[in-house]
Parts: C-alpha cells; sequence; structure tokens
C-alpha cells in the first residue's frame, strides 16, 4: 500500500529527535494489514504526565477518537498506542470493544486506570479491528520501548505517506533548555486504505493540562487546521500533545496559568513543531507536486480571510492550473468569488510570489506572462490576494491536484 | 480548445427541437477566441417575450451577469446575445462598456430599448472582450435569424464542451399543445477557456414574468442547483427562461398568478427539460466517466438532505474511488460525516445501487466485495444513504474525478 516513490517535496533529511525524559517508545510488526512492515506503536509516559487533545469534527468519528475524547477530560496519560493499516472507524459495538480490550491491557501492564490510556488509528473504515493482535504485542513493547525510539514509530504510523514526519525544537524556560518533538502522518486527509491526520507532540515541560488544551487549541488553529489536501476529512484525525513534565526535575517551574508571562516562548516553540509537521503532511499530500501558500488580506474578518484561503487552495481548478505550471489568475478570482465571503470585486487584487497579476478588478497592466509562467515552476507557489474590504488575513497551505492523486484514490483496487 | 473525445456519457441522438413561435435563432463565426467554428449566437424574440432567470452565487459576477440582473427586473425581452471564448469576468470598467455597447447596438437593430437586451459569456476570465467583433455581426445575425436555428447555437455556446445538450418537453394547457425547448453548455464548473453553465429555454406559453420567475426558482432548486462537477462556480453562471406567449393566438390563456390551477403542469414540463439539461451538463462534466447520483434521506430536513448529498457528490476520494470502480463506501461514511449535518454514525446505512453495503452503523453482515464491485461498473452510480434522524431527503448528481480532469484542466498550456 505504500507509494513507490518519495514525494518530491519531502525534506533533504529528517529530523533527528533528541530523546525526552519521561517517554519512552517502541514499533512493532503487528500484521493488522500490510506484511513486512511495522504497524503498531506505543509510547509509554511516566506518571504525571498531562495531555491535551484536538480531534476530527467528523460525525462519524472512529472508535480510538471516541476513546480519547472520554479520557481527554482526566488530563493523565501513561500510553498512547497507535496502529496503521485499519482505522476502527464505523466498526459499531465492535470497534468499541476493541478499543476497551486494549486499554483495559495496557493499563494492566502499566499498573494505572484504563482512562490513562489513548489510542489512535488509520487505515481502513469499516472493517472490525481485532484488538489481540495489539494486546499481545503490548507485554514486550512496553517493556522494551526505548528513549530514542522517534523514527520507527513515525514510520509505523504511515499508510499512503511517502516519508515519515519528523521535527523538533527545544527553547529555553526559566534558563532551562526543554523540548518539544513532534512526529506526524498523513497524506490524503483520509480514507481506507489511505490516509488520516495523526499528530503526536511530546514535551518535558511542566505545564498543566487545561494551559496545555489551551495552547494547542491555539497552535493549531494556524498550522493543522489551516492546511488541506482534499478537503476530505477523516474519520480518524486525531492531535494529541503530552507533557512529561520532567523538566520540572531540572529546576523548571510548572506552568499553572495561561497568564504566566513564561507561556509565550513555549506557545513560539509548539507553534513551529506543529507548522513545520502540517507543511510535512501537505508536502506529503498525494501526488503533490507542490505546495501551495495561500495568503488573503483585506478580508471582512480573519475568519473571513480564511474561508477565502481555503476556497482557494481547495479549488481543483486551482490546483489542476498549479499542477500544469500555468499561472491561471482568473480561477483564483473564481474561488475568492464562491467562498461567499465579503470581498470587493472591483478592488481586488492577485499577487503569483511577487508578480502582481491582478489589480483593482482587472488584469494588471503590466501583466506579463512570460513571468509568470516562470513563476510557476517552483517547487512553492506563494498565491496572495487582497480582496479590499478590511484587515482580516490568513494564510493556508494546500498541495496541487495531479493525475497521481487520481491513481493513488482510485487505481488502487484495479 | 475543443475536447476531440466525445464524453462516453453522451445521449445516443440528440433532441430535435421543434419551432417555437416568437423565437429566432443564428450563430455565426465571430472569431472572439477560437477559429473555424462559430461562436456567436443570438436568440431574437417578439414582442411581448416575457422572462426569469437564476444567476451565479459568485461575489465576482461577469459583466453580462450583472447586465442580466440589471435588465432583468423590467421582465421583458427582445433579444440575448451569447459568445464563447471570452468571459467578460473580471474586466472592469471596459467589460461594463463591452456588455453596453452590445445592449445599446442590438436595441438599435430591433428598435427596442437597451434593458430588452440580455447577454451570457463563457471563456477566458480576465481578459477584455470587443465588443465591436459581436456588435459588427449583429444586424445580419438578426436578419438572418430563423425559427429551426437550435442546433447551432447549442453548438457555439460550447467551450469544452464534448456534445451539444438540447431537451424539449410538449405538454397540454387549455387542449392546447405548449412546449418548452432548452439548450444548455457547461463542463467543468467554469473557468478560463473553460466551462461555466449556460442554459437558455423558451416556451410559448403566455405566462406573466414573475410567475415565470417563480416557477424558474422552484424548478432549479432540483436541477441546476442540483448539480456538481467540481465544486468550483463560475463567475458567468445563467439560467434564463423566456416565454413569447404565442401559444395564447392559439387560445391559451395567460398564466398570470402562481395559484392557477393549470401551473402544475407547466411546471412539470419545465423541470422536465431543465433536470434532461442538467444532467447532459454533468454527463459532460470535465474527464466524467461515470454519472454519480447521490440520494440522502433520513436527514433533519431537505436542505440538511441535500448539503449531505453534495459532500457526498463533490468528494475527491468518493469521486476517485467511483472512477477506480471500487465500492468504498468508507468513503462515502467519511463524507456524510464531514458535512457537518446531523447524522447519527450508528444508524446510518449505505446502498450502491439495491446493495445494502453498511447499515446500522457497521458493514452490512451481508457484505459482499464481488458483487459490490460488480455494480461499480455500470455507467451511472446511485448512492444512497439513510443518515437516521429525520424525513430530510435530496438528490443530487455529480460525475466521477478521472485523470483526464486533470489533463484538461492542468495540461492545456503546456
Amino acid at each position: 500500500m505504500h507509494a513507490e516513490k518519495v514525494s518530491p517535496l519531502a525534506p533533504d533529511k529528517f529530523a533527528e529527535l533528541p530523546q525526552i525524559e519521561g517517554v519512552r517508545l517502541n514499533a512493532a510488526e503487528a500484521g493488522i494489514k500490510y506484511t513486512g512492515r511495522k504497524d503498531l506503536a506505543v509510547l509509554c509516559f511516566d506518571e504525571g504526565t498531562a495531555l491535551a487533545g484536538v480531534f476530527t469534527q467528523s460525525k462519524c468519528p472512529s472508535a480510538p477518537v471516541d476513546l480519547c475524547r472520554r479520557n481527554l477530560s482526566g488530563g493523565s496519560a501513561r500510553l498512547l498506542v497507535i496502529n496503521s493499516g485499519n482505522a476502527n472507524a464505523f466498526t459499531g459495538v465492535k470497534g468499541e470493544q476493541s478499543v476497551s480490550e486494549t486499554a483495559s491491557a495496557g493499563a494492566n501492564i502499566i499498573g494505572c486506570t484504563p482512562s490513562e490510556i489513548f489510542a489512535a488509528s488509520t487505515g481502513v473504515i469499516g472493517e472490525p479491528l481485532d484488538a489481540s493482535k495489539i494486546t499481545g504485542r503490548l507485554p514486550q513493547m512496553i517493556a522494551e520501548a526505548r528513549a530514542d525510539g522517534w523514527r520507527p514509530v513515525a514510520e509505523a504510523m504511515m499508510t499512503t505517506d511517502t516519508f515519515p514526519k519528523l521535527a523538533t525544537v527545544s527553547t529555553e524556560l526559566d534558563g532551562i533548555t526543554v523540548t518539544i518533538n513532534g512526529i506526524a502522518k498523513g497524506a490524503g486527509m483520509i480514507a481506507p486504505d489511505m490516509a488520516t491526520m495523526l499528530a503526536f507532540v511530546v514535551t518535558d515541560v511542566p505545564i498543566e493540562a487545561n494551559v496545555l488544551q489551551s495552547l494547542l487549541n491555539e497552535t493549531a488553529a494556524g498550522s493543522f487546521n489551516s492546511i488541506t489536501v482534499d478537503t476530505d476529512t477523516s474519520t480518524s484525525d486525531t492531535l494529541l500533545a503530552f507533557a512529561t513534565g520532567t523538566a520540572g526535575t531540572r529546576g523548571v517551574k510548572s506552568l499553572a496559568d495561561v497568564s504566566d508571562p513564561r507561556i509565550g516562548s513555549v506557545r513560539e516553540a509548539l507553534f513551529s513543531v506543529l507548522k513545520d509537521l502540517a507543511l510535512q503532511v501537505v508536502s506529503d499530500g498525494e501526488g503533490a507536486s507542490k505546495l501551495i501558500e495561500v495568503t488573503v488580506t483585506g478580508a471582512d474578518s480573519s475568519v473571513s480571510a480564511k474561508r477565502i484561503a481555503l476556497s482557494v487552495a481547495n479549488s481543483p481548478l486551482v490546483k489542476t492550473a498549479v499542477a500544469g505550471e500555468d499561472a491561471n489568475w482568473g480561477r483564483v478570482v473564481m474561488a475568492i468569488g464562491k467562498a461567499g465571503e465579503p470581498a470587493d470585486r472591483d478592488k481586488l487584487s492577485i499577487w503569483f510570489g511577487d508578480n502582481r497579476l491582478a489589480h483593482l478588478g482587472e488584469r494588471d497592466p503590466d501583466y506579463d506572462e512570460d513571468i509568470a509562467s516562470a513563476y510557476m515552476q517552483q517547487d512553492k507557489i506563494v498565491i496572495r490576494a487582497d480582496v479590499g474590504v478590511g484587515d482580516g488575513q490568513a494564510t493556508v497551505w494546500g498541495c496541487d491536484l495531479t493525475k497521481e492523486y487520481v491513481a493513488i484514490n482510485g487505481d488502487y483496487r484495479s
């Protein structure tokens, strides 16, 4: 099920993630669907690990998403179990039983309550997930988990991903170095045998669960909630942040309040890791050959700007034009027009890179097709539009729509 | 710019449209963009022709759409001028001048007011449209217009369309035969060098403009406003209905009120023509190899049902699965889930044709992959979902997403 060719937008080299005290990781072959590759992973946390989460908006969430939502209120995590190959979504009572069995087994091994166990699954929708394939592996995987096991876990999560996604940032808090590591997967936004977006970050910063949740909500908005591959929302999208708090033993005081003046640097570091991972997800968008950044300015509000930007980034006609290296700004006009948000057609301006192609509701008088076409050969296409009605602005990221996207999603059974 | 291959979903033969008293048509080569083909058309109406219109919801409408909206309030039409090759959209003051010149020229030739002239354009966005290319042709085209000229007009409107779209229905009113003819174009929903949906219907039924408008709103909702090719909304979508009223001379009394008991048969005939044309548009969706019909039942309301149905019909992953003849009902679960409308995951059932694939929130116990896969080889795929929360239902139509769609929209400049 793996794509054979690595995305042309993959990073030149993968981030080397440092160890974070309080978390140990492991990955194994459980034979859930794939053969000859790791498809099961665990993150084991020391006592006192706080967590926060952001989940899919789907009305048909998977059983693991239901479990995470339930257990999130406890604010405490000891184990995360991740599998690829089966999403355990739309599996009814069987799906609930499967995650319950996994949680019970994990709690027994670790000696904690099942409410401290979290799960995430990606893969086929609608096929029952046999929990014994997971629970049978857990004792050894947990016993042998290691602090340096990030890369194999990132790889075990992959479905149609063509490369593992890793990011890390260190910053200073109370004069002491703290770290945030993150891993993610996701290629199309979702689907059977396919994608879903999963992302997990772990930090040693001591921080209360509610403060972490607040930071995660803020930083997810401008990162994972500002990317799109194909408008299709997974039943299983899960972003979890874990704080082992182990930097506390090195003298970092706990962040117990969102108004703590030290919170800025943690927010910045967290956003940096999330954005890095989010852009890696888009860069591995199914069939993607180009990354598209869309910034909308002059909108009625930032919410309105984001809706317009997503309308552009999601437009099949904009995406195919980028794939064809065609500076087709008329399709951007169309996509702005269809967003249904306030925009003044006769004040509208559009740039591709630094080249202004349209101005004040008409083709730019200095429009030069050769310059515009030359720009379209870049790997990253930056589209900016000013819609002329206010001060709202937003940036989102997407990718182009290629024949390979259709092949990946249409040909794979035939 | 014409596709070389006719859509596999094209009708076996084109409808032969009868003459309708009070309208004469013509088409000519104006060299607006294409060479060696007709790209300009006129419909000339006798005095007393009422009209109604439904237009794009785009916030960046074309100059002809602005003109039609302005003139619609007069309720009276003498001339419709249609061109392909240039959308006259995002052309600022020049675009307004271009349609004004066309309207003035038409009014002078016919001897009416410019407010009785209507225009529709499809083609490139952002390029000024030289009105003289149109006005220079009008005198002869109007003088030589004929009652039997439907097919050449339908052809002159084409852009990436692979076949002309024609439909006709006759019914009885006051014991007398009346007729509704219609023509349409549209392939992708929009774009430079590309599509846009234009549709024009003409009837001899005597009917007041406001009654016609009411009927058109009702019937457009279940036809042209229930189809989707790629979610992309044109700057130029235009549906106009003209009533010459000439059946009045044969004894049909005028329809002056929506509560007239005779209105039912006209509504039915109008809906029949619009739906026929709408399905032809979808069947010629860019790159389409299969027509997709999506019916949602058990929704909170008919509005909610339509939103869910469109979420399914627009999902790239559903569309690519259909292209790949993959009975991938898990993607339908995803698309229902992402619609954001009320749905009970655990009561959800999904059918492909007569085959129930999912039931009460799980894969159907009788699921048979061979039967489901065999069904997917049909030209028309009927997807039905019951979302288990109410009585709302709706049906929409779309098409699959193929590599040819990407090629048509991404390759054409390269």
